[in-house]
């Protein structure tokens, strides 16, 4: 069980639950830079007036004062309009920030521009299972200078899927669906108020079939038959492609719903042969986020779907501009956080050990330090974490030291200059040269290891 | 030349830069691991009252408030006391954050604690060269619950010094001194304000040592010969342990000054025999910080002197208490913005590329994008960064799109399956296999090579 956090909302990990985060955010990283995207990382704080652009969310904002400035309140009256100017506030997530970063960084930037941006945001919500005040995102995202085509919306679902599977957790299940799909099927049945049809279909988890159906109704102006008709679409979840016969079978024609159909099924498609079991069609999905304008994503965990989504993302016909350019792009955001928390908080996986060293070189007396550093200097040299005891105390104290922290060997040098190297889990002691020596493999550093589930 | 940080005080790195920075924080970062040290965060935000616990820098704190509360007037007056108790600000360093942590897990952890922390840090100071209100430090600190052994101020210098040398900037300078050394000397000269007398000496590179002394003088109560031996003290600088003779011969007799020669020759003497060149015992330096108690460190990097400090630390005392148990530390943080900043403002050293990507699958028809994923995934499957076309254009435009990324390599695959592949540098094209053709090892990642300087 993780411990809480001494302020609500702040999660902090022990040193040996942060190892599983480093794993997780070394994988994310690998597995990013392996399929050619670039890191960058942007301030922590944008400009109150940038944060809100887009309207809507205004309340999570964490907005930023100097302390001498707050206490001093003369001060304050003469010089509130020079601050709302220059007004900071803490960024709430990487999307705004980033669109800030392409549009002024634009000449330096090589499009179609693909970034990882791993960081932290806030957002003054009320904490809650799965959400944080502060927690890390893990952003993925491709920018083109005019026009995206559309394989890369294909292209990061499988990288997503590649670094979600690489990760110490459970199944998961990618579900996509497409606006265009959704919006052309409304229009089709002639609901024109798509974004309104959107909202009431995103309750669908939350109230049920029957109750969005009556707001369709209530508020749209649905008929019972179009109620019904788009809560047909709603229903439909395929792994395969078969979602595209299932929406013709329904009935409704329109360009906009073909054109939907077709971009979903390359995703469904290429998801199903190359990662079999991972992405699902799922024709409910909304997402809340206007600026989607086409594929949307989110993402479950299997047996962890009162977590909300893990990582969710889509496609932006705009996600920034700058004169007459356009910015289109696609991306996905992983929550490092909400899925480190689960793993630590349930020990979904466990770290071998606590501390990165595999080794501790003991001291016979005080004198014979430096030959001790000498020693681990050698095992470093050669990648093995290495601690050298600061004081002659008895051996059995040094190893009771090593065992303490849970570093696996100690190393004896005798007077002779022969060494020795025990494993204190096992007791075997065996001659060593710290020229040669190496721990196995699994001992090298600390491992993550996924604990199996006990049904 | 780096541009300019769209908002003064928070530099933003360009791809290519922050490649850099992220060769410097891996470098760091595994250096602390193979010397034992885990890794840790804490939350960017501490309660008001835990920051200026210490006193003298509030002006500097960035407050935080949520926006929505701000913005409400009359709420704000009936919730202002509530407010005050839980009033959050960002951390202006790692030390006092980690201390909090250290007391409220010490039922957790093993002491003597080792561990880095690599964060940002924020700073409402006016912005300048070198310095910023955004920046990242990483520090390390061995933290004992009751008492700490002097050797571990001789290891931390020897772990800094190491990863300092590893890092691609110019020889630096780690300049040391001890606080009781200091001390003893003026208490042995009868000056009992030592902590005056630092203070003015701390000004020596800036007023020069005339103005010192009348410093001295007026505000101490110096006598011209107490003045004049407390500069002899602060101009003695070796790289060797020969300033403990210097300061004997001075003739001043006082316990604490004995221990403080013996502990600075401790540090300066396995630093000269294990880092020559790199460690020099600097009479003069007192660090501004109340709580050091004994070694005291600080770092220049030579011919950048007008930096600053680019590492700096020391020992104290007690970094907490908890009840009446009481956590000594000794640790050193690492100015890592104030280092890239110059890296790259001056080019110190560059990136060979800007983009992970080592290798661009090309595509010889639309259709052809699965099998191009195959081979993708066959070289990612080995290491090799990979990146395949979104379409089948012309080749000719194809490799200029790798050109233009940066990207070393593009690979052809003939109808007939078999496989070639074409360095853009040079022209060279060979056939390949995907199972186990390779990059020269100098193109597998960006490389970070330093640049020599021109004189």
């Amino acid at each position: 069980m993780a411990r809480n956090a001494s302020l609500s909302g702040f999660p902090e990990w022990l040193p040996q639950e942060r190892l599983v985060e480093l794993h997780v955010l070394d994988i994310l990283r690998r597995t990013f830079e392996l399929h050619g995207f670039s890191s960058i990382e942007t301030r922590a704080v944008e400009t109150v007036g940038q944060l809100l652009r887009k309207g809507e969310i205004d309340k999570e904002v964490y907005a930023l004062s100097r302390l001498q400035e707050e206490e001093s309140d003369t001060k304050r009256e003469t010089t509130s309009d020079a601050k709302a100017d220059a007004a900071l506030a803490l960024h709430f997530d990487l999307t705004v920030p980033f669109a800030r970063y392409v549009v002024e960084n634009a000449g330096y930037l090589a499009f179609p521009f693909r970034r990882y941006q791993i960081q932290k945001v806030w957002r003054g919500e009320r904490p809650q299972d799965g959400r944080a005040r502060e927690f890390t995102q893990a952003d993925i995202d491709v920018v083109a200078d005019g026009e995206l085509p559309f394989r890369y919306d294909v292209e990061l679902a499988l990288v997503i899927v590649e670094a979600l599977s690489a990760l110490p957790i459970p199944a998961f299940k990618l579900r996509v669906n497409n606006r265009r799909l959704a919006e052309g099927f409304y229009r089709g049945i002639g609901l024109a108020d798509t974004a309104g049809v959107l909202r009431s279909i995103d309750k669908l988890d939350k109230i049920g079939a029957e109750a969005v159906a009556e707001l369709l109704k209530a508020e749209l102006g649905a008929t019972d038959s179009q109620a019904r008709a788009a809560l047909a679409l709603a229903s439909i979840r395929t792994e395969d492609t078969s979602f595209v016969d299932q929406v013709r079978a329904l009935g409704v024609a329109n360009e906009l719903l073909e054109q939907g159909l077709g971009e979903l099924e390359q995703v469904v498609s290429a998801a199903a042969s190359r990662a079999p079991g991972s992405v699902v069609a799922d024709l409910s999905i909304a997402r809340g986020l206007d600026y989607y304008t086409g594929t949307v994503y989110e993402t479950v965990l299997v047996g962890h779907e009162n977590l909300g989504s893990i990582c969710s993302g889509g496609r932006y016909e705009s996600l920034a501009t700058k004169g007459n350019r356009s910015f289109p792009g696609v991306g996905l955001s992983i929550g490092v956080t909400r899925l480190v928390s689960r793993i630590v908080g349930q020990q979904l996986a466990v770290a071998s050990r606590s501390v990165p060293t595999a080794v501790l070189i003991t001291l016979a007396d005080d004198d014979s330090w430096p030959q001790a550093q000498d020693v681990a200097s050698a095992l470093r040299g050669r990648g093995i974490a290495t601690e050298v005891a600061v004081k002659a105390e008895k051996f059995g104290k040094q190893i009771k030291y090593a065992d303490r922290r849970g570093i696996p060997f100690v190393w004896f040098t005798a007077e002779d200059g022969s060494h020795q190297v025990k494993d204190i889990r096992s007791g075997n002691q065996t001659a060593a040269d710290p020229a040669s020596w190496a721990p196995p493999a699994e001992d090298l550093q600390p491992l993550i290891a996924v604990v199996p589930s006990t049904p």
